[in-house]
């Protein structure tokens, strides 16, 4: 082979997905050709059209292609609650288990100054811009209680009090069904000191 | 949300993929739209020219853009092998085990004609086409121990008979360091059976 046939160089770009190797791109490279052309030439359109269309938007930080997300440009949602994740599939996830109404905003990942990963970085001058406006009655942290999170947490819970705004953290402990014996020693100890009367 | 968003889009394209469910879909498209859009932008091109442009070779029915594969243009093959497998897969598995240099017949599936896979489905009249030209030394199956893989076996060998071209089949058995008690029942019973002196 002169060069490198078009099943080939297919297999290949497949293994730019996470979690797909070698083996994976192959039966997925076959099984669009064999069972599925229209599924994979939907795909690749799709795909084309979201690497170049796709952005952030203005004011959550969240992927959109629209200057401004479906969410933040909604008027049903409560303007005065923002909660701040580290990422975009946060918030498919806390919209999908939570009764949350409120809107967001997206770090994009948590402060580590040694990993490039500045007040900057976070978009957090945008963040003192929206407490600066006014209007937001809580912010929520939604950050993984790392060291980095809790940091990026101090952080932004400074922010908010400069601005009279008040904020909570959700709540880092056990989770529902799991087993003690299963659950890491970190996450107990936390869990133990964060105990309540009941 | 009045459309469909892209980013929803994407993962809902991303799902024609086998192995690919709603999580890991949604994982893909955040990771190739905050990481990797570069990659994102060559499987879009690439997957779009592969659907339109790879076809199956003229000869052995493998995947290929061209009208005559790699395998079969090579004129270092031996042409008098002829190694009958069920998917193109099977063929880059074959290469990459086993010193086999000779050619290769894709058949696409197995005799099953409440399925609607006859002779024909398989390409079997090309593969008569094959045994008439001559030429050919050795038909291998290597077709799965099915009962329906059997009956393709059984067809392909009174077709080479015919031609009075051998046809041989690959072993079946318990694998290599593979346990006798984690061996299905009927790989046992063929492997006693298939017995030989040592």
């Amino acid at each position: 082979m002169s060069e490198r046939s078009l099943l080939n160089q297919l297999i290949d770009a497949l293994r730019c997905l996470p979690g797909v190797g070698p083996k994976s791109a192959q039966r997925m490279a076959f099984h669009l050709l064999d069972h599925d052309r229209e599924g994979g030439r939907r795909l690749a359109q799709v795909m084309g059209e979201a690497m170049e269309r796709v952005n952030r938007c203005g004011r959550c930080r969240t992927l959109s292609e629209r200057d401004l997300c479906a969410l933040c440009s909604n008027p049903n949602r409560d303007q005065s609650l923002l909660c701040v994740v580290e990422t975009a599939p946060e918030i498919v996830a806390i919209e999908q288990a939570t009764g949350y109404r409120g809107l967001y905003f997206v770090l994009g990942g948590r402060l580590s100054p040694l990993d490039g990963m500045g007040p900057e970085e976070l978009g957090l001058p945008a963040l003192e811009g929206r407490l600066r406006e006014g209007g937001l009655s809580e912010v929520i942290l939604a950050v993984s209680a790392t060291v980095e999170g809790i940091a990026t947490s101090n952080f932004i819970a400074d922010l908010a009090a400069r601005y009279g705004v008040k904020v909570t953290r959700i709540a880092h402990g056990v989770p529902l069904g799991g087993e003690l014996g299963q659950v890491d020693g970190g996450t107990l100890a936390h869990a133990f000191a964060g105990r309540h009367s009941i």
